[in-house]
């Protein structure tokens, strides 16, 4: 735990050195998803307009962030994985776009803009998450940049499919839908993260994973442990952020989780256990990657990033 | 046309023949469906019995048919093809269950109960979509019916996501919602239909020729013509019998075209011109079958079927 602690502190302290490298990361996915998004010109136009409103607008691009991290960790460059990167990102995008619907989470404001219903409208905002899940697939079905390996882009439409289905986000979220107002325990409220937003965090790094052929189960293993405990913490320190953080940084409403009446590890267990519980699995994953030695330094220090970050 | 005209009135006084074989593939396709629907009593169960609802709530079962037909005719077994069949009705019903819900067409009643967001509620309706989307395509990935061949899996999902995204499915139901109330001529419209019903109509039977390696491109390319004929011809039957049906046999409300101001053919060229459009697609479509003797006549009757129904 103290090693975790003197990590944090460390990138806390040297933000630019992994920061460049994030940031490098995010104008690539940017430029990538651009180039891949149908033209706003093309017709129907204000569909056109409306995924690109959604996928353009920003965003941390955390889970292109560690699909490129892995694959640095297993020594393929991010062009291989680019348009997996992309295929992610986009059914990330689609489910903010559908969670925003006043039917759902009903919010007005995503990354400091309006959200698609309210910049557009429900109609439209229905249909850019519909259209952004084909788009994936088709990445992966298709796209030149991708290993040209039909077994290995079929592994990985198994992969998002099923973390994108009822036993993964689409799950996650009916499951959130339906606790609010709830008294539920730590472990239903466990199971729900680990299908809403842990199901893509560890799909993204097990489809760079599937992009290297023959590679040892034990290394498959180790990141598939490393990923499921970054997404549980990542989404407690989000849970975290909503009590603790302010609307100016994180460009969304907080108190939102409370307003809701949502069950949350900071509602139910406290402040300081949850960011005691948030440590615990920050070492838990860095655990599981010691098999890599100094080849996973660029999945380290995105774990540290992620679990130290302010927004 | 004449012959048309002969093998449609064959067709209607001979229901039972044809009748039989379509019941049979409804049968088939409502067990494959139902045992690759997760089970109504997993977590989260109120999802997954709106799910079971939306797709074991009946209907026609036209575009599994369309593949089963596509797959006699190529010399495939229904078995062969079932799960491919189940893929494209899964995404047929989510378009259905989001079409219907209140931002979009706003209707209370489908296949004569209440749609999925009045049944349940609109979360859920939503959910319901966005979760059919992916279970299709891990169906492609994974069920072991399907001919085992990564690339013919991969060319599947490549069809049916092509078919669902902007330049099909979900861009027809923009440009729907975009047309209503608006003048536009029939070259418009007939795009709108290419992309709403005609694109995963097509790739109904596309996906079954896929699953034939090394399929003659003549052949190909006679299934494809066969099937964009069909696709228009089915879609302007369609708006007839919103004008012409009545809501006893259709199981919806008719007349929903009209109300919404909603350009159809009926509604620009007039209902016997549109009776005359069909019937010239209806033979083109058969003109495109005479490659394949008389080994499409699964085909043909399924063709003449789907031009004489009245619901």
């Amino acid at each position: 735990m103290n090693d975790v602690a003197n990590r944090v502190a460390v990138a806390a302290s040297t933000p630019d050195v992994f920061g460049a490298q994030l940031e490098t990361w995010r104008l690539r996915i940017e430029a990538a998803l651009e180039s891949r998004l149908p033209p706003a010109t093309a017709v129907p136009a204000r569909l056109h307009e409306a995924m690109r409103y959604s996928v353009l607008g920003g965003g941390k691009r955390i889970r292109p962030a560690l699909l490129f991290a892995t694959a640095r960790t297993l020594g393929l460059t991010e062009d291989q994985v680019e348009a997996a990167a992309c295929a992610i990102e986009l059914v990330h995008v689609y489910s903010l776009v559908h969670d925003d619907l006043p039917a759902m989470d009903d919010d007005d404001l995503r990354r400091g803009r309006p959200t698609c219903h309210k910049a557009f409208d429900e109609a439209t905002a229905i249909l850019v998450g519909d259209a952004l899940q084909p788009l994936a697939f088709q990445l992966l079905a298709r796209d030149p940049a991708l290993p040209p390996s039909p077994a290995i882009r079929l592994r990985l439409v198994d992969l998002l499919s099923e973390a994108s289905g009822t036993f993964g986000m689409a799950g996650g979220q009916a499951i959130d839908l339906g606790v609010q107002g709830r008294q539920v325990d730590i472990a239903q409220i466990e199971d729900m993260h680990a299908r809403k937003t842990g199901a893509i965090i560890r799909a993204s790094v097990l489809m760079a994973a599937e992009c290297v052929p023959g590679l040892d189960p034990k290394a498959h293993a180790a990141l598939n442990d490393f990923a499921t405990a970054i997404g549980l913490a990542f989404q407690i320190q989000d849970d975290l952020l909503d009590v603790l953080g302010d609307v100016s940084t994180l460009g969304k409403a907080t108190g939102a989780d409370r307003e809701r009446d949502k069950p949350t590890h900071p509602a139910i267990i406290g402040i300081e256990a949850s960011q005691e519980r948030v440590h615990l699995l920050h070492g838990q994953a860095l655990a599981a990657l010691e098999l890599f030695g100094e080849r996973a330094a660029p999945l380290r220090a995105l774990a540290d990033w992620l679990l130290s970050r302010r927004y």
